[in-house]
């Protein structure tokens, strides 16, 4: 007899809810598939089968293992999808199916569980995304941190996106767009831990900006390359674009817009903003003749209603990524060097 | 300037290479991309882009926290690949392209990561497959325990076989057929943990199944149902087979391989040998008429020479699985009630 529902079920994952047996089961019909509800998801095969349409597939993965694994703005659960989800998407493809696997850690709570498949669940509803496929492991007390997730994700991609993703197309001239504040979820995440005693209204941007960017390559076919800037931040993506190509870009750091928060946090404890991790934001290269009806299409959608130009793609300085600086300077943004903040996402 | 070679790295995984700046481009470009050598990984892009013949695809996924991370027969690498290729092959489905997500702690040896890396291509190879996109992320010493993998997997699936997953077509005198002795991986792990101090030869069956498993579907069209019998046993497949189903099935305990060693320790330990995991046997179900040359299919593999049918599909007590103990008596196979042994895949 199955138990079908997590309020029979007890209050802490045991060692048992890992182990393929029963109390897996009851997990699994209990908990996952009454969340992520799909009928390929129900038929609990070893394998997801799916239907694909287009000719070309887009595959991606993730491990999340943010600390705290609650935050003003989401949890690791809602993390977990969007970036999945914004990853499949910058690669200009359509986000359809994911994939989910919990490792836990004995002992946590089975609400702050459901709580987490929830959000995942309600993040993926929202995306248009179905999670179709799933594993649990549970691991003793202390041999992991309270819960990790994986995702891995499938996307439809039409023949004539397929470049996006390398950037191959970009020319002298383009524009490079981001959608909004940056530095918003390190800041969070960083103001969420314990031990800062920070008060800080703060929230994660973490967001599935699939439906965003779908409205935007509506708006042009000259969409040259995306790329969501998480870990390593704004700059990071900006050194990769240009590293080892024939172009440099230019980038006004007038331009780039940072909450007054997230700035006055950044330098207390000496943070580069440009270095710190989004979850919703991403930078767009496009052609210079549609940044206008992009911007548009960006700003129609409430999660790029602040989107702006912050620079161009040059033909001077191949392979460097150029910052104008505030102060009127100019510096060369470089990949992240070290750890700025570990497990921000 | 990246670093293309594993050589020139640290000798300790820091909390920077899980950072998204110039210590992960180091891993990946000097450790990841130089052994899962592929075009498709080289890109580097945010989602692997692949192209499927076939109109239906099988998805799964599986993180691998087994504990020890080496063990005789094989380690958490090849065990990660073995067990997603085989969840995509029991599924009817053609194995073709795998994720390979890493949460590493920190602090974990660079020459141990590098084994675990190569062992994984190896296996790959072996089995036919690409893994085409991953991750890594490291987490503070002490958060988790040494390595954890996740691998999700894509694989074609004609459609003629979409049922093989379910089991939708299993009647009434097909026959069970298992491919070896049962048990060997979950001892193997248990005898490699330090406490034991069980000087044993017992060695795991982790293995990629799918080239066998197309030997043996190329054998009958009649092949209706598979499913590796790893977490839960043996027992718990069988039991899972019949829930809820029209049908029963009877098994006879005689028939099922054991090695002795197995036997052994499953003695003396108080386990039972249907319930200990498995990396490297399948249970398939086919119409009595094909049993004979699926065997010599089965057996023509190495993977496969000790095949045998271990029991029918039967009218009567439909939903359970009756075994014919040795000492004379029957009793029905239940799922695996708790954890008999955590962390062995």
């Amino acid at each position: 007899m199955l138990i079908t529902d997590i309020a029979e079920m007890d209050n802490r994952i045991l060692l048992g809810h890992g182990s393929g047996g029963q109390l897996s089961h009851d997990l699994i019909s209990g908990l996952f598939v009454k969340y992520f509800d799909n009928p390929i998801l129900k038929d609990q095969t070893d394998s997801a089968i799916l239907k694909i349409d287009k000719d070309l597939l887009a595959f991606t993965t993730d491990s999340f293992v943010v600390d705290p694994v609650f935050f003003p703005g989401g949890n690791i659960g809602t993390l977990a999808v969007a970036g999945t989800v914004n990853d499949l998407a910058v690669s200009g493809a359509t986000p359809l199916y994911l994939s989910s696997s919990f490792i836990i850690e004995e002992g946590f709570g089975m609400k702050e569980l459901e709580t987490i498949v929830r959000s995942m669940a309600e993040e993926a509803k929202r995306a248009g995304v179905m999670i179709v496929t799933g594993d649990t492991k549970v691991v003793d007390k202390g041999k992991c941190d309270k819960i990790f997730i994986n995702t891995s994700g499938i996307g439809e991609l039409l023949k004539r996106h397929k470049n996006i993703s390398s950037g191959k197309e970009i020319k002298t001239g383009d524009k490079i767009i981001v959608n909004g504040s940056i530095g918003d979820h390190g800041m969070a995440i960083l103001a969420a831990r314990e031990f800062l005693n920070l008060s800080s209204d703060l929230k994660s941007d973490c967001a599935c900006l699939n439906l965003m960017i779908r409205k935007a390559m509506g708006a042009s076919p000259n969409i040259k390359f995306m790329r969501d800037a998480t870990r390593g931040g704004l700059a990071t993506v900006l050194s990769e674009l240009t590293s080892d190509r024939e172009f440099g870009l230019h980038i006004d750091e007038s331009s780039i817009q940072i909450n007054e928060k997230v700035k006055g946090m950044c330098e207390i404890l000496g943070f580069d903003p440009l270095y710190v991790a989004n979850e919703g934001k991403i930078v767009m290269v496009v052609d210079k003749d549609d940044a206008e009806s992009v911007l548009d299409a960006l700003r129609a959608d409430e999660l790029g209603r602040e989107s702006t130009v912050i620079g161009e793609i040059v033909d001077d300085h191949p392979g460097k990524a150029w910052i104008n600086t505030i102060i009127g300077g100019n510096r060369i943004l470089d990949m992240l060097a070290g750890e700025q903040l570990p497990r921000i996402c």
